[in-house]
C-alpha cells in the first residue's frame, strides 16, 4: 500500500513539525519520500526510515542525539541554529511532557545517583577520557569552564586567563590567604591563584587523570608548596581557610547532595570566610537533557539559581554578587567548536566518527541552549555573617590596577 | 521581702543577660536595684521596674521597642551600638522562639494582610506621615531608599544620585523606551529616568500624599508629558512597556502576593523586556520584627533573596545581575539618623516625644542591622528570555562615559 503508507509517513512528519512549530526547520524522510515544507529554513533533517521516525515520536531527544550520533540521522545546514529553534520553540512547554521520558529521566537519575562511588564513576566517563583528546581543543591551560571575553574578539587563551582573574578579583585575594577549591578540573585556577595572588591552595577532584597532570605542572612550576591537589571528593574535604571556591563542579552534585556542600563550605570557612562558586544554571527548575547525561555527563543536574542559593542559606552565608554569563559561554563554545572541528580527524583516530558526532551534538547543543536562555552562566559571590567587607562597590573589578590598597579607605568608613 | 525580692530581680536580671550573651550590654533594675556587671559595656540599659522586667521575658522585642518608645527604658551610650550587639547575639538562634511571640506574628500578619484596601491602608500609614516630616530629614530629592555611596566619604545627595543613575545605567535605558515603576515614592527615580535618559514612564503608588508631590514635581519640571504618576496599585498595572523597575516597594508586597507581582510584570513587559528590583532582602526566610510592623511598616514582610527569585522564575525571566549594597544602606541610615537627631524638636513638635523616640529606634536599629547582616540590600536585573542582550561585561557601569553607543560592537557579536 504504497500511497497509504505515504500518507502516514507524511502525516507523523507533520506531528514532528507541528511539535517544534515556529521552528524553521525541514524534515526530509529517506529519500525524499517525504518532507516538509518551510520558508527559509535554518537546517534540513534528513530521517533515514519510518522507524527512525518512530522513535523521534516516542522519545525525541534520546532518539535525535543518538540516531544523530551513529550516523542515520544527517542535517544539513548549521547544526548551532537547527538546536537553537528548537530549544526556543520548545521552551513554550511546560515541565509535563510525554511519559515516557520522563520515567525515564527518573529512572536514570537514580542509576547515576551521585553517592561517593556513583560520583567519583560519573566523573571518571567524562573527564578521565585522555587530557590529549583535551589538549586538541581547550585552551593552553586547559581551562574547561566557561571563559570571560573582555571584549567578544579576545582570543579563547586570553578570555580564560580573564576568567581566572576575574574571579580571584571577586574573592579579593590577599598575600597569604588559603583557598579550598572544590572540583579542580586540570589545575588552572588553583596555580593562577598561587602564582598570581600569593595564596595557598587546597584543591579537590576526583578525576584520577586531572589530578595527576595537575600536580606535574604544580611541580614544573614549582608551586608544590603552595598548592596541593587532593584525588578527593568535596564531601571529604577537611581544614580550615579564608576562602571556598569552585568552578563548573555544582553541575555535578545533584541538588539532594547540596546540603553536604553546604556543610562542607561551613565546615571550611565558618562564619568568618568568603567564597565563589561558578555553575550552569536555569532560569526554572527541571531535569537536565536525558540524551546529555546518557552520552556525555552521566547523574549532572543543572539547577535553577533558586536552588542554588539553598546552598547558602543553609548555613546563612550572603549573597553579594551574582553575575549572569551566559553569552561568554555561548562565545567559549563558538571557540571549542570550531577547533573541535579543525582537529575531528584527530579525535576520529583517537575513538571513532560516531564519538566525533556526539560530541559535535553536545558542544553544538549547549552553544544553542547558552544563545537562546536555555542555559545560564552564574558566579555567584558569598560571605559569611562574620566576614570582613570584600569591596566597597565593585568598581574595582572593572578598574587597570589589580587591587586597592591592602585597608583602603571604605574599610575604615565602615568599622 | 526585700532580700527574697532583689535576689528574684537579680536572676531575671541574668536571664535577660544570658538570652543576649554575648552582647557586652550593662542592665540595671530601676534606681540599681539590681545591675549585671559586664566589660567595656557598649551601652547600659535602665529597665525601670519589675513588671517591665517581666514583659521583656515574655516577649522581649515588642516589649523592648514600646518601653524605649514610650520613655520609660532608658539607653546610655550607643543605641546603634547596643542594637547591633543584639542581633549579632541573637543570629544564633533558630527559627523557632517563644510561643506567644510566634502566634502574636502571625495574628498581626493576618491583621495587616495586603489585599488591595489593606495595602493602601498599610502604605497610608507610614509614607502619609506627612511630606514635610520626610523633608527635614532625607535628601533634597526625597529618596527614601538604600543609597549608594561611590565613596563613602560622598554626601547623601550625591549617594541618591548616583544610585538613581546606577538603576538606570544597569537597565541600560535608551531614549524613546517605556518605563513602568512600580512604587515610586516621591518621583524622584522616574523624574531622573526622564529627565536624564529620556524615557516615558509611568509611575504607579497607593500613597496618596507621594503621588500628589510627584505630580507637581514633575508639572515644575516640564516633565508631565513625559512621567505619568498613577495613584493605583501594582496589580492593576496596564500597558506594555520595554522595562520595569521598582525601588522599594517588594518589603510591602508579601510573599503570598508575588505570584501577583510576577504576573504584573510579564503583563507589562513580556519576554521581551528588562527590569530591575531594588529591595531589603535576608539571608534565610523568616518574619519581620514585630515591633516594626505594630509600630513602622504595618504589613511589612522582608524576603529571603531565594523567595524574591519565586517572582523572576515564575514566567522564566533570567537573573542577569545581583548586587548586595547593604553596607551602602548602613550609611545611607548613618546620614538619614544623624539628620533627623538635629531636627528632633522640630519632629516633636509636629508629633511627639514618644514618636522621635519610635523612629530614632527604628532608624538606629535598621542601621545595627544592616551593620551586622541581618538585612541586606538587593540590586537585581533580570530579563525575559528573548530580551537582547543588555551589555557584553559590567564595565561601563563603572565608566566615566555614560553608555556605550547604540550598537555596540558586542552585540553584533551576539547575533
Amino acid at each position: 500500500m504504497p500511497i497509504l503508507s505515504r500518507s502516514a509517513d507524511e502525516w507523523l512528519l507533520g506531528r514532528i513539525s507541528k511539535a517544534i512549530e515556529p521552528a524553521p526547520i525541514r524534515i526530509v524522510l529517506g529519500n525524499e519520500a517525504a518532507t516538509t515544507t518551510v520558508e527559509n529554513p535554518v537546517a534540513t533533517v534528513i530521517i533515514p526510515d519510518r522507524k527512525t521516525l518512530l522513535r523521534l515520536m516516542f522519545d525525541a531527544e534520546v532518539a535525535f542525539g543518538d540516531a544523530y550520533a551513529d550516523g542515520s540521522i544527517q542535517v544539513q545546514g548549521s547544526l548551532v541554529k537547527l538546536l537553537e529553534a528548537i530549544y526556543q520553540a520548545r521552551s513554550r512547554e511546560g515541565p509535563n511532557g510525554p511519559l515516557y521520558p520522563r520515567l525515564a529521566s527518573k529512572w536514570m537519575h537514580w542509576l547515576q545517583a551521585n553517592t561517593l562511588p556513583g560520583s567519583r564513576r560519573n566523573i571518571h566517563a567524562h573527564y578521565d577520557l585522555g587530557n590529549d583528546f583535551y589538549k586538541l581543543w581547550l585552551d593552553r591551560q586547559l581551562v574547561y569552564t566557561c571563559a570571560y571575553f573582555p571584549t567578544p574578539t579576545a582570543t579563547l587563551e586570553q578570555a580564560q586567563t580573564a576568567k581566572l582573574d576575574h574571579i580571584c578579583r571577586k574573592l579579593r585575594l590577599q598575600p597569604g590567604e588559603t583557598v579550598v577549591e572544590a572540583g579542580c578540573g586540570w589545575g588552572a585556577l588553583a596555580l593562577h591563584m598561587a602564582r598570581q595572588y600569593g595564596v595557598s591552595v587546597k584543591a579537590f577532584n576526583v578525576s584520577h587523570e586531572q589530578i595527576a597532570f595537575a600536580r606535574q605542572r604544580a611541580q614544573e612550576e614549582g608551586l608544590s608548596h603552595q598548592v596541593e591537589f587532593i584525588e578527593d571528593d568535596y564531601r571529604n574535604i577537611s581544614g580550615k581557610f579564608d576562602v571556598f571556591a569552585s568552578v563548573g563542579m555544582l553541575e555535578h552534585v545533584g541538588v539532594e547532595n547540596f546540603k553536604d556542600l553546604a556543610d562542607a563550605v561551613q565546615r571550611s570557612i565558618g562564619a568568618s570566610g568568603r567564597g565563589l562558586f561558578h555553575f550552569i544554571g536555569k532560569d526554572q527548575p527541571g531535569a537536565y537533557s536525558r540524551w546529555m547525561r546518557k552520552r556525555i555527563f552521566p547523574g549532572a543536574y543543572i539547577p535553577a539559581l533558586r536552588q542554588a542559593l539553598e546552598i547558602f542559606e543553609r548555613w546563612n552565608y550572603s549573597v553579594l554578587d551574582v553575575e549572569n554569563l551566559r553569552h561568554h559561554y555561548a562565545k567559549t563554545l563558538e571557540h571549542w567548536l570550531d577547533r573541535f572541528e579543525k582537529t575531528q580527524q584527530q579525535v576520529a583516530s583517537m575513538y571513532d566518527s560516531e564519538f566525533v558526532r556526539a560530541w559535535r551534538l553536545y558542544l553544538a547543543g549547549s552553544m544553542a541552549a547558552f544563545r537562546c536562555g536555555s542555559l545560564q552562566l552564574f558566579q555567584v559571590v558569598f560571605t559569611g555573617s562574620r566576614c570582613p567587607p570584600v569591596w566597597w562597590t565593585r568598581a574595582p573589578l572593572y578598574s587597570e590596577t589589580q587591587s586597592e590598597s591592602e585597608k583602603p579607605e571604605w574599610m575604615h568608613a565602615m568599622s
